[in-house]
């Protein structure tokens, strides 16, 4: 008998008939003798309506009352979750962030969490009580309500099951799992049973959005088990029909390459001639940072007669931000400033390639094959990014999932 | 400079552009040196979608979560709220009823206030910060949330200007005060500058819904002077240009008669002949007080031969249950139960009748005259009631208000 904190997103408490079906699939748990942790997102609109009004009342506004208004949509999806629990014959109640209390940090809208107080949790999940637990707020020091920031739902799950040991934290959400290409793009790509931390933090920031980045870390730093699995099927989370991501160690058959991922929201910023001496990525990227941009590809080059060319990428709507801070706060004397919004990135992740030699040359000649001219290359330990042109998308997550043998059968 | 507590209803706060304006008449106040609390409720229309949401999940459910789900409308409008007065430069925070906090017994649903912690409230209202406080809601000795019932925004607003030794608590609504008569039905109808609270306590129960009763009786125990006024019209509440409810002795000019209040929602039940012994009432009223039925009007005329016929009054939607309740649980044998849905109560209200003979007479022959029947009467100190057939509703109240004098002008 497992203790399991299971995550129910937006879409999966849409509605009141939806909350119902989500109630269900607690009541199978529970009758099968696990100890459940609920944890609720707002159906889904609702935070969006509140960050509206929020907006509509003051374009720039205080973060503690932001914090307070949008933090009722999770509140009242778990009340709901909490009655179709009862329905359901199942002892359950609503904890609000400040009733365990959730401890965070004082940074309001973007808080980290300090600490869970379990006892009185513990001690009802003993007693057969199934604990709702809206997601993504907490309480500060100074009592006041908080929240995690966008995607804190997954956060508050991971976080609950990391503070409870629990055996296993379950995201239902509106896809069966991780796959290992977008299956709009490749029709035959597979569900990957099982995946190492690692891949999946490469596949999440690299554009699988299933689960935070953040909570896939947290899960990793607290040895959490996370499985992302669908609301909408018959499963409940301990048929373990989903997607597992857990430790490397727990995986038994490696694959060299997991899975293919690709962003489009990627704009190439090549800073051309700069002078190749200390201290020039640092006078470059310093100012981005305290911009708020967020770099994601760096490349730099050898250098030809004491310059070289910096080449990073940016989301498209940070592009005129980095452009601006360029021009204005880089202290920095370039021969040129190149941009390019029609770029794409495309990577192939695994944990397998640390022992495998090949994997790189295998992307390389598969593209090439193809005619697909490679812009920029970046290397890690477990994963191959390129930058390409972003007609060619479709057509290289395509050739790269074949050439590596991810297809289903 | 006055404390004031200002309290605003669903309609006055029902989008963010009616926050923006109501949050203007608290910045007037303030800039003024005004000491201000503002109460807010749920924007119009939220409570019933949220307790849609209940009823659907679950018809019958756990009244804690029913309150953890309802009160979240309140904590979205006190933090807009408090935003839009940041805006305007007035210094301003949301305290949501369990971090002040506001203790209530623990009957979820309808709670009752017990206490309400002020010190910290008064030093910041010293320091010249405005309190923006969820009406509605409270917390339990159990460290859980409560509500106080329908209305209980009203409640909150009196309870806190009670605690805090308010000079006023004003109530802003979508009319501006409350009148001799519905103005619908009587044109020429004129608003009251100010009213004893056992007179607005008559109307408020009689039909004139601008005031909760139980806010009333809160203000008269704690002599907490309440002005009812619109929050869509140019004057902030110190102007004083609506309907103070305040102690008798504060009313120079005392009318004889304040106001004419009608009620259609009635249904007349008499069960006839029923023998005239000690504890015929306590048998009849015991079980319809059991079955939560509100007994409004109640007669009982002299015995006739050692019978007697027992004449009461129901809300409409209480009448079946009414009658179930007589015939299955009411150990009375009688002749006969009559039932009459289309009956109105038109009362005539006021302080001065105390002292004033012939209001009762007026009352009589004005009906009388108009060739409209009197079914039932029944009398209280400032006030007599009539049952009436519903047809005759407007022409008794357009009479009455006349005969007494109390149109404009």
């Amino acid at each position: 008998m497992a203790l399991i904190v299971a995550k129910f997103g937006g879409t999966s408490v849409a509605d009141t008939g939806r909350i119902e079906r989500a109630s269900q699939k607690i009541v199978q748990e529970v009758n099968t003798g696990h100890k459940v942790v609920v944890v609720v997102s707002a159906m889904s609109g609702v935070t969006n309506q509140l960050v509206d009004y929020c907006s509509k009342i003051s374009p720039i506004h205080d973060v503690r009352e932001y914090d307070a208004v949008v933090s009722s949509g999770e509140q009242v999806t778990a009340g709901l979750m909490a009655m179709a629990l009862q329905k359901h014959g199942v002892i359950a109640r609503s904890w609000l962030g400040w009733q365990i209390p959730i401890k965070t940090d004082l940074v309001h809208g973007k808080a980290r969490i300090d600490s869970i107080e379990t006892k009185e949790l513990i001690k009802r999940l003993n007693g057969g009580e199934v604990a709702v637990v809206p997601g993504f707020q907490g309480v500060t020091d100074l009592n006041r309500v908080s929240t995690l920031g966008r995607g804190g739902s997954d956060t508050t799950a991971v976080a609950l099951a990391a503070a409870l040991n629990a055996d296993r934290c379950d995201i239902y959400t509106d896809v069966d799992g991780v796959y290992t290409a977008d299956p709009r793009i490749v029709p035959n790509a597979r569900k990957i049973n099982i995946i190492a931390y690692e891949e999946m933090l490469e596949l999440a920031s690299l554009g699988s959005k299933v689960l935070q980045t953040r909570s896939v870390e947290m899960g990793a730093k607290n040895g959490v088990p996370i499985q992302v699995l669908s609301s909408f099927g018959d499963e409940v989370g301990s048929a373990l029909k989903g997607t597992l991501v857990t430790t490397e160690d727990k995986i038994v058959e490696q694959e060299v390459v997991t899975g293919i991922a690709h962003s489009v929201d990627e704009a190439k910023v090549t800073v051309v001639g700069v002078k190749d001496v200390p201290g020039v990525a640092a006078r470059l990227f310093q100012p981005l940072a305290a911009a708020m941009v967020n770099v994601d590809m760096i490349v730099q080059n050898i250098s030809s007669k004491g310059y070289t060319d910096m080449t990073f990428t940016v989301p498209h709507n940070e592009l005129d931000l980095a452009v601006k801070t360029i021009k204005d706060n880089v202290d920095l004397s370039y021969k040129d400033l190149l941009v390019d919004e029609n770029v794409a990135k495309v990577s192939v992740v695994g944990i397998g390639m640390r022992s495998h030699a090949g994997v790189a040359n295998t992307m390389f000649k598969t593209l090439s094959e193809k005619n697909i001219n490679i812009q920029v290359i970046s290397t890690s330990e477990i994963k191959i990014s390129v930058l390409i042109g972003d007609d060619y998308t479709e057509l290289a997550v395509r050739s790269l999932h074949f050439a590596y043998g991810l297809e289903e059968g």
